[in-house]
């Protein structure tokens, strides 16, 4: 059931990028972007559409919110593979722009997915501009120096830090990079709705870093087919993770909880949040 | 008078720029982004407070949009002085963020100012959401990949090409690396306004081109200390220039003519549009 929605929003959301894609100038730049925004699991797409239904948003007024946010995460992964940070070959189990192209192409396409999520969040199909100019204003917070980027650079100090993090320090580090996107993508339905968000901030914390702590255990217990990306990274650079932190088992059992506390957070949508319970889940049980 | 106004611009946006960073998470990202958004000829933010002027729109109301371009301008300076885009180890007369701090400081720092210029957008009193949208919008375009960014790609492209670029070929890259942020900056009062955006679009395409030409001849003709920059870079790395492809005397030419015809455009003012005049003029005087 989860695993057929979350096929379908995949689906949904792959046309809506690359249409988006489509409308812009022909060329390198742009099939360079085509390309980056190809795969992945769409989680952060997932959350925004079913955030939307709880509150009646369809699926159609909401999938340029849902692509925005996927343009967003493509955008943090180019740029988060390059050489000069974390300098992975391997994405989605294809060779990274960087590596297709070169490096002055993942700095453009980085940059120019950027530009095409906030162009996306002024879509006027998603509703009226108060709720549009909302939306850019949550994804800018979420994603830039108070958010993703922050907990970026957070990540790439740690690694020349005469210490390991700490766990209070790994937690700040996973709520920005991609903490806080996750949560923007739960909250995206409250706010195109005009309603609280607080219930999916709740939901979408616990998931969030269930997801986090969920990729460490991969990277330690991961297969390099299924997650398409190279395992035993963060251990061969002696970074701290949270298995490292708090031991495989102890890893296993936070993450369990944090998803039996995601669910606890959607009770007052009853049975309509059955799908995004399902996803809290699958973040733990996923093999990629 | 015009200098003194420019001077005037500079001090307000200097501060609405570190006022919005300094609402910032502390640490390294961003005193590095206060760094990278320090200095420079602010001629966009003065488009747009002047602009905005036409309309009746105050200085103090039209300021986070000053400041967005700005931001917006900074990050494509960081991203472009990278070792592997134009390589420059000097901005502004001082050092590069990639050579102050490292190159993933200077992907995340662009990155980050990047988000800061569309949440700037976002500042409630810039006006109703409908002009806040309409503004992120014609933002998106301006930066992004049919933008900016694609100006930044073709000229990128253009350094392995086999043959230089042609007049026309180098006309629409300097249309999206340079004109277009120079065209929303121009249309940004009228955007927040709400009114025709036409005449200062015809304005900003022939002040943005001016602008390049004049950039190509400061290129050769130009003072080191003076620009901040090194001189001679595009001859030397055997690049298609207005001034290659003109010649030093019709270069300068062209820019003469466009600058009246960017005071032409200017008709429909009258005297309020004195000081967008003056910027015309001085776009071809300047020294760096």
């Amino acid at each position: 059931m989860f695993e057929a929605r979350l096929q379908e929003v995949q689906t949904a959301v792959q046309a809506e990028l690359d249409a988006a894609i489509a409308r812009l100038p022909e060329g390198g730049l742009r099939d360079a972007m085509a390309y980056a925004a190809q795969g992945g699991k769409r989680l952060r797409a997932f959350l925004v559409l079913e955030s939307a239904a709880l509150f009646g948003i369809s699926e159609a007024q909401a999938l340029p919110a849902a692509a925005a946010v996927e343009a967003l995460h493509a955008y943090s992964l180019v740029h988060d593979d390059m050489p000069c940070m974390d300098d992975d070959d391997l994405r989605r189990g294809l060779p990274t722009v960087h590596v297709k192209w070169d490096e002055a192409m993942a700095v453009l396409v980085g940059d120019a997915l950027q530009t095409l999520a906030f162009d996306l969040c002024c879509t006027p199909s998603l509703g009226p501009a108060e709720r549009r100019i909302e939306l850019v204003a949550a994804l800018a917070r979420a994603s830039g120096a108070e958010g993703m980027v922050l907990g970026q650079a957070l990540d790439i100090a740690a690694e020349s830090a005469p210490t390991p993090l700490t766990l209070p320090e790994i937690t700040r580090l996973q709520a920005g990079k991609t903490g806080a996107l996750i949560r923007f993508s739960a909250e995206a339905g409250a706010i195109l709705a005009g309603t609280d968000r607080a219930p999916l901030a709740t939901y979408a914390d616990a998931l969030g870093l269930a997801f986090q702590i969920a990729d460490d255990i991969l990277d330690v217990e991961g297969d390099e087919a299924a997650t398409g990306k190279r395992v035993g990274k963060d251990a061969d650079a002696g970074k701290a993770t949270f298995v490292s932190l708090l031991g495989l088992d102890a890893a296993k059992s936070r993450a369990a909880e944090l998803v039996e506390a995601a669910e606890s957070a959607l009770a007052p949508y009853g049975a309509a949040a059955q799908n995004l319970r399902d996803a809290a889940r699958f973040v733990i049980a996923r093999r990629n």
